[in-house]
């Protein structure tokens, strides 16, 4: 039970990424709490609190051409009846550490806080088929 | 109800920050969640997960001598029946954002998650009675 809680929490990060990849504003709506105040720390910027400020970060994020970010050893963490998933975000040569807390709404996971900054010592990358460098 | 709820995580969140302040482990100890394998991103530190991990970190850092952390604008917000405490930590001119998740445990707060890291556009202090400066 707990298991498959928790791989829904990972599939619903999954998603979260995918719809940063493919600048699909209409999939980051979707991927973001609709019933509660979600909360939004981009790396450099100040926190965003409510669903119109953070989905308009979003959607100015979104319309700018972007580094897709691969994502590096998602974990997810039960706390209470949430899920957290620590995770890192490669983006080109730079990689941040994040946290995405998501809540339960109708059955699925929807993300209410991502915060995501440097970090040190980041993980080194392992499936270096996946990640082509630039050498 | 809820109001309540806020008001105690606000307060475990306090006793958490007073815990570094005071440099008390014992206190950092019983601050932090007992049942549930907890996380902590300390600003420049990789991801640390689990009790023994993440209380040797604040046994170290308290070992040391630290610059107190001026609490601002701690804002509790409710995710499922855990809270999230988003607040900036001024620690003499730095301030971090940071992002505390608490959980209940035997009718008390405890922090689940800690993640501290840069932010940009702070905000201005402005209880400028309780916060002496330097100059």
């Amino acid at each position: 039970m707990s298991q498959a809680i928790l791989a829904q929490a990972l599939f619903a990060n999954d998603a979260f990424y995918l719809a940063f990849n493919q600048g699909d504003m209409e999939a980051m709506e979707s991927a973001w709490s609709q019933e509660q105040g979600i909360l939004c720390l981009h790396p450099g910027w100040p926190l965003l609190t409510g669903r119109s400020a953070v989905l308009d970060s979003w959607r100015e994020i979104l319309s700018q051409p972007q580094t897709p970010i691969d994502l590096m050893e998602p974990t997810a963490h039960l706390a209470g009846n949430t899920v957290l998933v620590s995770c890192y975000e490669q983006l080109g040569a730079t990689i941040m550490a994040a946290s995405n807390l998501f809540v339960l709404e109708n059955d699925q996971f929807r993300l209410f806080h991502h915060h995501a900054g440097p970090c040190a010592n980041p993980p080194q990358r392992t499936r270096l088929a996946s990640s082509p460098t630039n050498h």
